[in-house]
Order: C-alpha cells, then structure tokens, then sequence
C-alpha cells in the first residue's frame, strides 16, 4: 500500500527534508538513511524504517522490494515519489532512490554491558562526520561493543556520518555521554582506558591490552585534553616515520583497534 | 613586494579560481593548496608556491610571514586581497587566509627508484578524494616511497585530496601509470605485489612481507578486478568481526601499512 507524493509542497516531504538538520533529528528521534546498501544492512540487522521513501520504478531491484514488504509488515509507511522530489529530500542533484526513515538508537550510558565486547571505541570532541561513520564502520569490522561520544561530537545521526558507516550506524550501538558521566561509568568495571596521543613515546605495539579496552580517540586538530590523557590506564602512540605528525583520526582508531583485536585473537590461540 | 588585487574580476584572480577545476590544474601544472599548517609543511620540506595569496591583516601570523618571505626569495609572486575575494578563490564562505599555487609534482614511472623505500602504496581507481589524501597522509607516516595511482582515480591534485593529505602531498612522491605500464615496471625488480581483497581466506598476518611491499587497494565500490588480484604475489584480507564485510579503502590500506612496517621494524630489531 504505497502513498503516493508528488507535490513539492507535501507536509510529510517538508518533514522528512527537515531530518537534514540536527535539531529536527533531535526533536523527531528520527534520521535519514540512503541507498540499497546500506538499508539492506539495516533490514539484515532486523531493522525497518518507520517511512520508507522510493522513487517509481518500471524494473524495481529485489532487494527494494524486499525492504518495502518488510517496512508494510513492521507496521512502517511507503512513499512513493518522483526523482525531483528525492533531489529536494536528499539535497543532492542524482539522488538514491530509496531512502528510509529510522528511529535513532542511542544506548544510555547506564544500559551498556561491557562484558558484551573485549574492545570499546570512544570519540572525544570528534568534529567530522566522516570520520565518526569511518569509526563506526571499523567498530563493527573488529567486533567493537559500540561507540562512546564525549563531549561535543558531530551528531553520528547525520547524513554524512551514516552514508561514512556504510551501515554500521545499525549494527553498532552508539552512546553519548558527558566526560565525568562516562569516567564514573567506566570505574565502576573492569577497564583498560587506552589514549592515542602525540605526548608519549610508548609505542603502541609494546603495550598488553587488557579485554574490555577502551580505545579514546581525540579531536581531529586538538588531540587530547592533558586532563583526560591524565585519566587513562595507558597513553600510546604508532611509529611515524615521515614529516606529519599524526594520522587521520578515524586511520588512528582503526590502526589501534586492528592492534588490539590481533592482540586478543592471538592470544586466545 | 605584494601585489594588491581587490577586484573581483580580475584576470589572476580568474585563472586562481579555475584551478579548482581539473582540466584547468592540467592545463597549467598547478594545484591550489589552502591554510597555513598545509603551506607550512610544504615550506618545511623546501617548497614555496609560484603564487602565494594572502588575505590582509593587521596582525599576520609568524609563519605567515615566513612563507612569504620564502617565496618572494624563490621568485614567485606575493598577492594581498580580500576575505571576499578568497571565498570566491576558494569556493567557501569561511576561507582561509593564505593559499598558495604549487607546481604538480607527478613522478613518471620510469623515474621512480624502489630501493628508496621498503614499503609503497598502489591504489586502483580510488573515487574519493579524501580518501587518496588520507592514504598519502599514511603514505607519509609509514614511511612509503610513495603513492602510484593506476587506471581512473580521482585526481591528487584536487582541492578535497590536497586538504585531507594535511601536507603530505609535498612529501610523498605521486606516479599516474597504466595498469600494463606498472606491471612491466614492477616485474622489472624486486617486488612483492600485495592486494587486499575479499577473494581470500589468508590472514593479513600470517604473509611474510618482503621489502619492497607494493600494497594495491581497488575501487571503493568494486574492489581490484579480478585480473589484477591474478597478478598479486599475495592476496590478504584483515579480518572482519561484524556484519560488513569491508573497511574504509583508506582505513584498509593504513591497518595493512602498518602490519607490514611492524613486520620490518620487528624484524630488523
């Protein structure tokens, strides 16, 4: 039972093109995920839109008619619209042709069952969306518990975030949380709290990670603040052997949690 | 010795902004590289741009200064605009302050010396601009000789790829190749060709890396064709926890980097 939008000026298109910006998120408790890949991994994950937005097609693909039976059967809306009107909704002149509107998921910090993995990614003041979706992405390549927000964090529901995950936006849980929140929580368990930072000489290989880990990543141009490098159990840093200083924040992550997850893979042989 | 242009239609101002443009950085054999930690790092490894400019400050910033005086010394050309004008050079609402023009620096094939380094990266028909200037950027980090870009990749030289370089498209070296072209040249000494794929069941780890590691990444979308994962001396896969099957083409090309530069350090220790 597909509605049919085709006016521009339709309250549920004004609605939905509103999701581009984080406060209606906010409000909604909804984002806007895009294109076949990655609504197939949501549906994979056991996840249906709320709406379900496709543009009319004479050959519709297998997977979209997939996903659209199981959005009617979870109870979730089908639109139907024009390519014009998915330009306006997507704000991009050649548009997917299938968006879907999903409730957001963040995990309160008080919810989070750390025995649930051996390796916790946590992203401080992380700035660029990319970045944050390339984390989440990594996340679920090493089997990640999810990932933590400290402090002022692009917002992971954001477009660009979740296009970067390529869908692990649905499989990775995603917690916010304020830095004393987030200490207290974290010693109140069993805890390593591992800092990529410029302002140690300990090479990242020479430490033994201890399971659960929880890899702090900091701001993209800042690093670090002294304080919260001060908090944890070890401060590491990869070899650079060029001119630049450092990596890209989200190579950074992923370097270290490859480390770690070849540290507890081998061990456990 | 600066020149002021404060004229939006003037003609150097018109050529600057076309670089912005492909064809136009071709055409001319420059590219266009913004803000004062990129141009510094330029200056750092002796490059100075043909064309600086710089928008007009009552209270200039030190390396500023520095960059300036460098180039006015090599002869290139100092120019002071507006805020205005450097929006429109830059194609932002909130630009930098300083850019410069540099000569494109690509590297032919036949020039390129492999005993210069023990670790080089390929990539094959990468699309994203940022993720080619974040596998420079780990080009420069693990040391590699430097970056071969083989069938249609995005171009090097773009705005996007030069900012997310953070500079190290000044320090590593870039070689545009046919893919026969690269082969015959690889085949023509030591080598080991490396591709990640997910047309393998071997572990990242378990290769022994020979010096000098070629590592090749395919398309973001479409992985190396098949005939180009037929010429590898080794096919790896990093190994994957989750629900995706794939990592970041830059994130994936820095896990390898770095497994094969612990692998010689390790070895030489």
């Amino acid at each position: 039972m597909r509605r049919q939008i085709t006016g521009f000026s339709n309250p549920t298109i004004k609605r939905l093109k509103s999701l581009r910006e984080k406060k209606h998120r906010k409000n909604e408790g909804l984002f806007l995920a895009e294109g076949l890949r990655i609504l197939t991994e949501a549906l994979e994950t056991g996840k249906t839109p709320q709406i379900l937005v496709m543009v009319e097609s004479a050959d519709p693909h297998p997977l979209a008619e997939k996903i659209e039976s199981a959005t009617l059967a979870a109870g979730g809306e089908v639109i139907e619209t024009t390519n014009a009107i998915m330009s306006k909704l997507t704000g991009k002149s050649n548009p997917q042709a299938i968006v879907g509107i999903y409730p957001d998921q963040a995990v309160p910090l008080a919810e989070l069952d750390r025995t649930r993995a051996d390796i916790w990614l946590v992203a401080q003041a992380l700035r660029d969306p990319g970045n944050l979706g390339t984390i989440l992405r990594t996340g679920d390549a090493v089997g990640a518990g999810g990932l933590i927000l400290v402090d002022d964090c692009v917002d992971p529901f954001s477009v660009e975030a979740v296009r970067a995950s390529m869908g692990a936006i649905f499989t990775q849980s995603i917690t916010q949380a304020r830095w004393p929140d987030f200490l207290e929580w974290l010693r109140g368990g069993p805890a390593m709290l591992v800092g990529t930072s410029l302002n140690t000489d300990q090479d990242y290989q020479a430490v033994q990670y201890q399971a659960p880990t929880f890899l702090l990543v900091g701001n993209e141009a800042q690093g670090l603040p002294a304080e919260y490098e001060q908090a944890c159990d070890a401060l590491v840093k990869m070899p650079m052997m060029g001119k630049a200083d450092s990596l890209n924040a989200a190579v950074a992550t992923s370097v270290m949690a490859y480390e770690v997850l070849n540290q507890f893979r081998h061990r456990d042989l």
